[in-house]
């Protein structure tokens, strides 16, 4: 593996690296002004259907943008792009079954397939760090605690299964301003799903996350404030058991070439 | 046709009546606080498409709810419906030629019919009239103007063709307002697409519209500020000359159970 000792500056920067071969990290702090994207693909046959899960549960489930069948360029989000080799590191899962982590996806590629790139949270983080909001695991190995709820998505076709949500511990003085300055992009997951104590999500251990690393806050005054999370989709696709899932590996990204601004809604 | 004397109040009062034969009329005016959607039915071999085609374009095409292949109730916005009684007219299209204007699908409805309820101008026009902006067609049988753009919609497989826009002549004190009031609600077309000089639109003559009424202002400090338009994706639909399309007749809307509000985002 090479990886480059410059951290890329643009989108089109990171892509252009990863596919050739120089960039098999994970891309966060690449391209800091540009919004990343979960990419999940599926043969055709069950895209209207997940698309359709997409639209009933938009918080957990964002679009940036969605390729037709076949299609490997992101011609809205990133002109020039080629998904089968601009994501550091892939997961494949046949039958909801993990079976290869490849650097391109020359061995797997279908011309049925379609690319779902949704949104992440990076581009909300950065809304509350520029509105002073500490967000301590930020740029560190650490991840944001993680935890499936009790609350169930909206079915369609075969997706169905739990929302997940992630947690972050706002200060209580803070607490409006982290409302309104993540509802203002709902492309990357938009305003939290709510505020305060977790038993009403099912949250059985505020400090003992499902997935990432917990969070103790050690000011008394700090209010648990939860998002939905793109693990979300994630987990609902994979639980279909849909014949071919294609994924990127955690924290390996798809970088575009929309700036996070440009997302905004208001 | 037998019609209701008395003013129905809510979107199932509306749909019973529909139902039940005794309302046969335009929609505008009724259960005034609910939602009201644009209703498109296409097969399932284009649906997914046609969402692509909505997804990328959620100005003229904000997504209501979408209903699964055969299903008949809008689960989500209207429980207890059928979408094959109730609206009060239908229009049926094959390959793109008008063949048909029935009251029910009984005769139409088949199991790989996938139905689309989209926002419609109404609920966003409640806001501006809350927010002092005087809409002088309102409550009158006059319909808003609406122009063909030269501005293309993004395209999604067969479906693609111009932005179609609706105009209103507003205040100059209240333009920024008419941008703050309906930018909540991006699920009934949302924020304008322009202000101003129509001609960058590709409007030759902004008294002559393509569709509706003209709108003649006599205040000479009105300003025209362009809503993307419903009969966007109807006449994209109508293009791509599917095998068969079902629409709502014009005016003859679907009355869900939403309320106008709770379609804001903010």
């Amino acid at each position: 593996m090479t990886t480059s000792t410059q951290v890329p500056q643009t989108g089109a920067e990171v892509r252009s690296l990863i596919r050739a071969g120089k960039y098999r990290q994970p891309t966060s702090g690449a391209a800091p002004d540009f919004v990343q994207a979960n990419v999940a693909i599926l043969p055709r046959e069950v895209a209207f259907e997940f698309l359709l899960f997409c639209q009933r549960n938009p918080k957990p489930c964002p679009v940036v943008e969605v390729l037709e069948p076949g299609e490997v360029e992101a011609k809205i989000s990133a002109p020039g792009s080629d998904l089968r080799t601009d994501v550091p590191l892939y997961r494949v899962y046949k039958n909801g079954e993990f079976v290869d982590e490849p650097d391109t996806l020359d061995e797997w590629w279908r011309d049925d397939l379609v690319t779902f790139l949704l949104g992440c949270s990076f581009s909300f983080e950065h809304a509350l760090i520029r509105n002073g909001i500490d967000l301590p695991y930020y740029g560190t190995d650490r991840n944001v605690p993680m935890f499936t709820t009790s609350v169930e998505t909206v079915p369609a076709g075969p997706f169905s299964g739990p929302l997940v949500v992630s947690q972050r511990w706002i200060p209580e003085g803070k607490v409006v301003r982290a409302v309104q300055a993540t509802s203002r992009f709902p492309s990357v997951h938009g305003a939290p799903v709510h505020v305060g104590n977790g038993a009403s999500l099912g949250i059985e251990d505020q400090y003992k996350p499902d997935f990432g690393d917990p969070w103790i806050p050690e000011d008394p005054t700090l209010v648990p404030v939860y998002w939905a999370c793109g693990v979300t989709p994630q987990a609902v696709a994979m639980a279909s058991k849909s014949e071919l899932m294609i994924t990127h590996s955690p924290g390996h990204m798809f970088v575009t070439d929309l700036k996070d601004e440009e997302l905004a809604v208001i």
